[in-house]
């Protein structure tokens, strides 16, 4: 039998040119001799479709499509879909997570998502009712093993937030199966390929089956799915692999004899092909924009934003400019122009003295008496935030934000002024990881694309005479291995102490500023997600409230209760 | 027996806080005779802790809480309070959103919520495992139907979402019990009163017990709670109802005759209400701010925004600045002074056209050839936000925003500009609904706090000269219907045209405004939410998505398939 793995990069939403992609990959899969043809989870709508799911006429709109889609297919070719079906009980959920099997325009069966993610980024309980029961799918004399993405994760090893009580792939093993087929929006994060990998490897050893994982590529808004699609057999060798980050078609002839796989490891290269996906697929699947812009400061988020920016859309569809003040190292300008002219793209100078100059003299009355500080500031920020968004509204370019992950968790950005922006290429990246990126955009480039300047210099927010980021904060390394074990490893200040052996008071600080500035987090445009724990849509915080640790500590070591509590 | 009702307002993660108020309370409802004392759901965390409930520190820390509460709380007192409990369990969510009753020291007996809302702003899915069973809480001899919010509203005429296969009232009631107790986060939204109140009625009236609802009051960041706890008899009469939008500690002598307590109808007055507590825990349970200031534009939004200020903290803790252009009315400065004098605050003029000057300057080579447009017009209101900001920053207020629904709906508003802000006051009130509220904080007041040329003059942005609302978008009326019936009702565009007969694509224009317009929304302030679905927490929808209407009325109608897609 040959089975066509088909990783496809569905648009949320777009019933008919997701069908249409179906269709054709399905053709092009039969002409290749494919048998059975399989698609990713909830391919029909895209991932995630979230609130979308609740309006009844697009479920509708999904049936008819599905039908659509059914009638279209080449005769005697299998076909599995995954879609949102509505639930027939009058009780439940109202809609199910759903793989379908259509052959010769007929739904030959279909199965339900027992396991529904509920956590970070997921809602699927939100939308979906679980599957009480399951099933083996008979095709053609085969017991296919048909399963849906988290429904192989229930794995003590594996699971990020909690044990569920079913598992479907050892239910379905027990069945008896030939063969395990997953169909997954599974999301990329750093290292996610060896966690997919190692645990389809461990599921083949266990069941002695062979295993097919067809997942969506692609990003929406937020979320960046890397595709990572794989055959492995029986004994778990990966036998078939698809590119990461890109659509696919992989033909597996179960008659031949094929692989192994080699399993690629680099960071910086995913990291780098996550967020030119990330911007591509934003700036097309919008289609609301001509171009993008990037505001260039000469330091190095903003080079590698933009340079990332160009990798992705090329030079004809990328602008920046460069807004300096009279607190600019003169280095700044040439870094900015320098790395626009390796970029081919233009930069015009737009200095911005006159406007501060102007809120300088239209706050005077106000701020007579009071010492420059903040607000004074956050006035340069945001003209640029000013200019930059005016060339966004005036010539249609979408403005790609530049902060990165260290400064977003700690506040230090500017509300309206540098955190503008329609997309935020490096929230989610650490400033020592934007370092690696750089190097390796620049090896990539076989040439220093982003001046050794830019990577050398001492990282500035420049909005006062010699500023230096470490004026207010540690130095990134030892600020970002805080903040990873805080975000992403979800440890709080005890045991962060315990693992980096900093003083408590050191790390409660830096952890009371994540906490405070949540509020300047909400407000920030959205951002690609590379890691397992990213702001926005998967972490989900209070702005008010009162979480205070030391009051905490008190408690949970019994030096204050409730009786003394104030006094 | 003497049952008290503890309508607290809690504050999201201050555990000792919050502690102290639930000891403090339980002790006043003692020396007044209560035997026993019930407090809301989660209130020793605060509702919605969100992913506080992530975090095994916190979790930690509110186990011993619930410790030092039991311990300091009056001897020979039951006493009822809701917190999350670690799952014991190796499998299924971490916790349990539960009931504990305390008596003496003592944890006599506790109930697991089942119905676990994940929904709109619930997410309680994320971080609760369901109980599997119910049992009946016996004490001092009184068989007592304990249960949770959400458990009391698995009923056809009242769910919104979809039914639960559990019906734990029922399932109680069956049990056999003297009295029903449900204690609630149960927010507020227009009408709420009335729904909560039929839904009790119900319950008495079919299961002959009487009812005891004891709900959280408060606001904690979008999110208001009213309160309006309440105890019914068995035959559905309401017996005594706390106030609403307030802290209050009801006694309800089970002996003794009462009632009936009336229910008010008032929705000016309920949105007033609890507009102003939202604005007063904002601003109190952050703590971060000495004031709050407003931007006066002589338009009826921001003087609505600026008099809830006032009638919620005073006008020594309101600010307000007035930013004329020269395409503002010569109107708009005169209505703005004289709110700010009625109101009692200061309000400085600043002009906004030095700063305006100097970005045309420095964009005056960018710009060059080119027409006019939204560009220039978004230029003016970012300069007022930067005005704003500055005076933030420098002088410690939090600004409210002052959009209201219908504009955020359609996008009608400019981000870094007008949406500026740490708490959008109106953005889930409809322009209709502000002019209700001006009139009715007028007559409140007994006099004319906001001018009546304010509430009488044509609604505009003041951006191009002689411009109005009504040049972009339909006369209020009529919008706001569509947009209701699209937003809360969540219709869809056949079913929003079978409504109001109006014409498909008029409706549909509005429809994709508002779709389009997910990207400025993202990035709004936290806006108050005081309708059963406001922007924010509890609408997510994707901002890259292509969901085109036409397309899927074709498909829906038969008109178009895969097949012939793109042709």
């Amino acid at each position: 039998m040959k089975i066509a793995l088909a990783q496809i990069n569905p648009t949320v939403g777009d019933l008919r040119g997701n069908a249409r992609r179906i269709v054709e990959t399905a053709r092009r899969a039969r002409a290749q001799g494919a048998d059975l043809v399989i698609f990713p989870e909830l391919c029909v709508t895209g991932y995630p479709p979230l609130d979308l799911l609740e309006n009844p006429s697009f479920i509708e709109a999904v049936q008819r499509t599905l039908d659509g889609i059914a009638r279209a297919v080449p005769a005697d070719t299998g076909l599995i879909v995954g879609a949102p079906v509505p639930n027939p009980d009058r009780v439940g959920k109202r809609l199910y997570n759903t793989a379908l099997l259509f052959e010769n325009g007929d739904l030959v069966d279909s199965v339900r998502k027992t396991l529904l993610p509920t956590y970070d980024v997921f809602d699927e309980y939100r939308y979906f009712e679980p599957a009480r029961e399951r099933h083996v799918v008979v095709w053609r004399g085969r017991r296919l093993g048909l399963h849906i993405c988290e429904d192989m994760w229930n794995n003590e090893e594996y699971a990020d937030y909690h044990l569920y009580e079913e598992n479907p792939v050892d239910e379905l093993a027990a069945m008896g199966i030939d063969l395990f087929v997953n169909i997954s929006a599974s999301p990329f994060s750093l290292g996610k390929h060896a966690l997919r990998n190692g645990i389809v490897e461990e599921i083949c050893r266990e069941h002695g089956a062979p295993f097919v994982l067809v997942n969506q590529v692609g990003a929406n808004t937020e979320v960046i799915f890397d595709g990572d699609s794989r055959v492995h057999a029986a004994d778990g060798t990966r036998l078939l692999c698809a590119p990461s980050f890109e659509e696919a078609l992989l033909l597996w002839d179960t008659e031949v004899e094929t692989g192994p796989c080699p399993l690629r490891h680099d960071d910086a290269a995913d990291l780098h092909d996550a967020l030119t996906l990330g911007i591509w697929d934003y700036f097309h699947k919008t289609g609301a924009f001509d171009k993008v812009i990037v505001s260039l400061s000469g330091g190095i988020d903003s080079a590698v934003t933009c340079a990332l920016a160009v990798d992705a859309l090329g030079p004809e569809r990328v602008r920046s400019v460069t807004m300096p003040s009279p607190y600019s190292s003169p280095g700044s300008v040439e870094d900015s122009l320098a790395l626009a002219e390796n970029l081919g793209i233009p930069c015009p100078v737009i200095p911005i003295t006159p406007a501060v100059e102007a809120f300088q003299k239209m706050l005077e009355d106000s701020f007579r008496g009071t010492e420059p500080g903040t607000a004074e500031e956050n006035i340069q920020a945001r003209v640029r935030g000013v200019t930059l968004m005016a060339l966004s509204n005036k010539f249609n370019y979408l403005v790609l934000s530049t902060g990165n992950k260290s400064e977003m968790s700690v506040g230090y950005a500017t509300l309206y002024g540098d955190m503008s922006g329609g997309l935020a290429v490096l929230s989610d990246v650490y400033k020592t990881q934007v370092y690696e990126l750089a190097l390796h955009i620049n090896e990539r480039a076989g040439r220093a694309v982003i001046p050794t300047s830019t990577i050398m210099k001492p990282p500035s927010a420049e909005l006062r005479p010699g500023q230096l980021d470490t004026d207010a904060l540690p130095p990134y390394p030892v600020l970002d291995e805080i903040l990873r074990l805080y975000i992403e490893e979800r440890l709080d200040l005890d045991a962060i102490v315990d693992a980096t052996g900093h003083a408590p008071e050191f790390v409660l600080r830096i952890l009371r500023m994540v906490d405070r500035n949540e509020y300047k987090r909400r407000q920030a445009p959205p951002g690609l997600r590379v890691s397992s724990k990213a702001f926005g849509l998967g972490r989900r915080l209070p702005i008010v409230m009162r979480w205070d640790r030391e009051e905490i500590r008190a408690i949970a070591h019994g030096a204050a209760t409730p009786e003394n509590a104030g006094s």
